[in-house]
């Protein structure tokens, strides 16, 4: 399956790195843990970062109900989404071929608030399960209140497309024969080691008394 | 010394996370490799990742001569550039307090082109050094024609904030008593073994012929 091409979302520059492939978009989707969301605010632009997840065809984010980005991103503008994984870095024989091995999806639409309960809950446990498999049934679920104070805005895979560089250098053919160093250097995002909090509920302040 | 706080640049939510200090700013932005690029087109915002390079007071980036997104930051809506550094993913006791560890910095302003061709090439040796240290000295410099084909951007760090999460989750007092596992699993983003590229000049295609 792939997305349709609109005008913003056609592939213009560097075509051939260009995907508009839903398995090329997914997989990128699913390996990276935060997105660039931009909207307008004031007729200027603003990117913030933010976590996500995929599920099925849309792209859900989450905030405070005051969060004016997400509030922005659910307006007649709308808004983009940008996600980039960072592969390596390119070195050429030439300073013009440097270049970086990416994967990235850059999505258009707009946000819609999610207001089902239902609907919430599986966005907020599929957020919490992106950090640790099956971790939403390893913490304690979401209060009534908890619920009424997040906002989650679903945003549709719908227009936009992937973008992937892979592989070495590409340098004019004259200067192959320079005898400079080129090459890869690989990059990618490690999980270390889990460390526990060993901390215990902070003493119950009341009228200035510890209890 | 710290950036004046504007409007849109103040610190709002999680006033304790934010900065406006340069030198929290400035560490971030040195240590990031890639930041999202915000514009407005066709009165929609499009965001996109690049590499950068800080140098004094200005953050630069830079594309082909016909690059859309760098020409709209060059206009007077201007734009927004985010770098944003992950640190960590944070496992709360309770769903709502999962969070990321992150350092991330915001800048609005309006990008200029650069165009003596002393700063360009200062600006482009920086970003190939960003990749590998010294490494503008150990490639072929940028000819002539390579520079009229660059379009490189200055923009300036004057307006905008950083924001940081460190540290362990912080639960609700009355969710300490829970046994969940709760603490921050770390992530970075490491570089690995270099590849060296092997490759010699690809034939010379002349009229069909192979010389």
């Amino acid at each position: 399956m792939a997305l349709s091409p609109t005008p913003r979302s056609r592939l213009r520059r560097r075509v051939a790195r260009g995907s508009h492939d839903r398995g090329v978009i997914d997989a990128i989707l699913d390996e990276a843990l935060v997105c660039h969301v931009g909207v307008v605010a004031d007729g200027a632009p603003v990117v913030l970062p933010t976590a996500f997840v995929r599920i099925d065809d849309h792209l859900y984010v989450h905030g405070a109900v005051a969060n004016a980005a997400l509030g922005a991103l659910c307006t007649d503008s709308g808004g983009c989404v940008t996600v980039t994984l960072l592969d390596g870095l390119v070195l050429a024989r030439s300073a013009f071929h440097h270049s970086m091995n990416y994967r990235s999806v850059v999505l258009f639409g707009r946000g819609e608030r999610v207001t089902d309960p239902g609907e919430q809950r599986t966005v907020l446990a599929g957020l919490v399960d992106r950090m640790a498999p099956g971790r939403s049934d390893a913490c304690r679920p979401p209060t009534p209140e908890e619920l009424r104070a997040t906002l989650v805005v679903r945003f549709p895979i719908r227009e936009g497309s992937a973008k992937v560089r892979t592989g070495g250098p590409i340098d004019d053919a004259e200067d192959y024969a320079l005898d400079h160093w080129a090459g890869v250097v690989p990059v990618r995002l490690v999980r270390g080691e889990p460390q526990r909090d060993e901390a215990t509920a902070p003493p119950v302040v009341t009228s200035g008394l510890v209890t």
